[in-house]
């Protein structure tokens, strides 16, 4: 097990997790699991830096997402599975290296800019929510992270952290944290089912690992198409059609699909119809995930506890690369 | 004991304290000692903020500010005299008040923005230093300190932290954290023995209290008076002449002093004859102070061992005011 190298991963808990968290890192996670030493970080601290109005969100969904995971099959003795803020090593190191970054370089960071602007902040953005690419470079060194999977527009924390890492080294002398390395996801993010933008938890246009039966048809029935494909017999266009942007994502009958997109060009082939296929395939991929979940609703005690478990093993690793960095830090009184 | 407010008071240990420190601040800590439970900070982590690059000018200094505070007389059994990095406490309390300040905010703080103009940082400054006052409010905050010394120059740090006690009670719902208030000090800053700006540690303007007598002979011989009175018999000028502010500071014969004062005016007192007074008034202020000083150098384990029972103690008392703390945010699993 201690020769397994280290993934990083996780999530912030400002909702339950959709089928776009499914097939962008999910999918991948539970493929990872046996191959690696898995940290997956519900990052509730993280999640307080743009939602300090709202801790409610945030503890309601640390528990949401650990049962998404179960539920889509992280298996919590393969993985670390961890509640961000029951490690309080992360914060410590978190002000360490905060010394090591300039304003102007958290304010170059892409990433960052661009969820500002999505957002709105501008100079009122909370330092929390600036500074978290320094919380993650925490994250990840605290855990001697070597991989840590990411779509292209995160690989700028990959480099914030690495920046840190090897500043500090060169600071302090030797090779006492440990660079990591991008595991570039290779699928393309689905969009909301309303065609707009990526899906969202807030924005009422996702798919949820939870949906229920009847909200699944509903939603997938209530999904945007081609808004020029009015009759059957219309010629539809696949260009941002969300329904094949899914069933590219979820369809394996590579070969069905392909003529359904081409009778679907030419005209004759319904909106519906097209539908009930992508609700048919989302049905049978979310059925086993939805009464796993079910029954680990049953226990949320149990669920809780296993939180707890990873956390306090995750613990103890900070603990380890805390003490080496406060040792570098002559801080080892 | 518990029914005394609380003061929070400290220094960032980047250099052994001067006299300075002794009219400014340390002579008050002593005074207020008994009818109050003062915490005294030696603030490393705020140190390595703009030190990062020095950890070892941090960590040495610790131990001589800790001598100097036993040599001029704080009772280790009166105060809770605590090294801040052994307070992890703080780390976190700071990450969750960094969601209630924003960047427009920190860079809007007139200490920061004076301090960041002499050290010569533009967007350059590290985040850790930006974000200091952030910090600050921590270490008040942890403590529930009713009282900080301050000059008015620091202000701006009560202002800033009481915002976030504000913020965060009304955020959280109910009396939370405690506001603190200054307590103001009258006495004026002593100038540099070369009469250049304040005295500083790193700038050899500076007398310590741990001076011997031979080098506070000589520190006192190389002071700066009045470059226009050559010949003793020359009329003199008391402003900017650094002798007469440190008598103003410390010559308790204020009778003598105004005499002097008019002789000097008038023409007819060499500087020799002036320093010659000083440094004897000096001598007797710092020949307790270095006396007691050289005992406590003998043990040093002996004082480490106090900074470790302060902290510790300092880390139950921030412990507490942390679990009200993530109460609040719902952090309590």
């Amino acid at each position: 097990m201690n020769s397994k190298k280290v993934i990083l991963t996780g999530d912030r808990p400002t909702g339950p997790l959709h089928i776009g968290h499914y097939v962008g890192s999910l999918r991948k996670r539970v493929a990872l699991q046996h191959e690696y030493r898995q940290y997956v970080l519900i990052a509730d601290m993280q999640a307080l830096t743009d939602n300090a109005g709202n801790p409610k969100k945030v503890r309601d969904n640390v528990l949401e997402v650990a049962l998404d995971y179960l539920a889509v099959g992280l298996d919590p003795l393969q993985n670390t599975i961890v509640i961000q803020s029951l490690v309080p090593e992360l914060a410590e190191l978190t002000m360490y290296y905060l010394n090591l970054v300039t304003l102007a370089r958290l304010q170059r960071n892409p990433t960052v800019k661009d969820e500002m602007k999505q957002k709105g902040f501008a100079n009122n953005v909370p330092a929390g929510f600036l500074t978290y690419p320094v919380s993650q470079a925490a994250d990840i060194t605290a855990f001697k992270t070597k991989y840590v999977p990411v779509g292209e527009d995160q690989l700028p924390m990959i480099e914030q952290t690495n920046e840190i890492v090897d500043k500090f080294n060169s600071l302090y002398g030797g090779e006492i944290l440990l660079r990591c390395e991008p595991l570039l996801s290779d699928v393309t993010r689905l969009p909301g089912t309303d065609g707009q933008g990526k899906m969202g938890k807030s924005t009422d246009n996702a798919i949820f690992l939870k949906e229920t039966q009847k909200s699944l048809r509903e939603k997938v029935r209530m999904m945007y198409t081609d808004p020029l494909h009015i009759k059957a017999s219309d010629p539809g266009h696949l260009e941002g059609n969300t329904v094949f942007d899914y069933l590219d994502a979820f369809d394996l009958d590579k070969i069905g699909l392909e003529e359904i997109k081409a009778h679907y060009r030419k005209g004759g082939l319904g909106d519906s119809k097209v539908k009930e296929r992508l609700f048919s395939i989302l049905d049978q991929e979310l059925l086993p995930i939805r009464i796993k979940r079910q029954e680990f609703e049953k226990d949320l005690g149990e669920v809780t506890a296993m939180l707890k478990k990873g956390s306090e093993a995750a613990r103890e690793v900070a603990g380890q690369t805390l003490s080496e960095v406060r040792k570098a830090l002559l801080l080892d009184y």
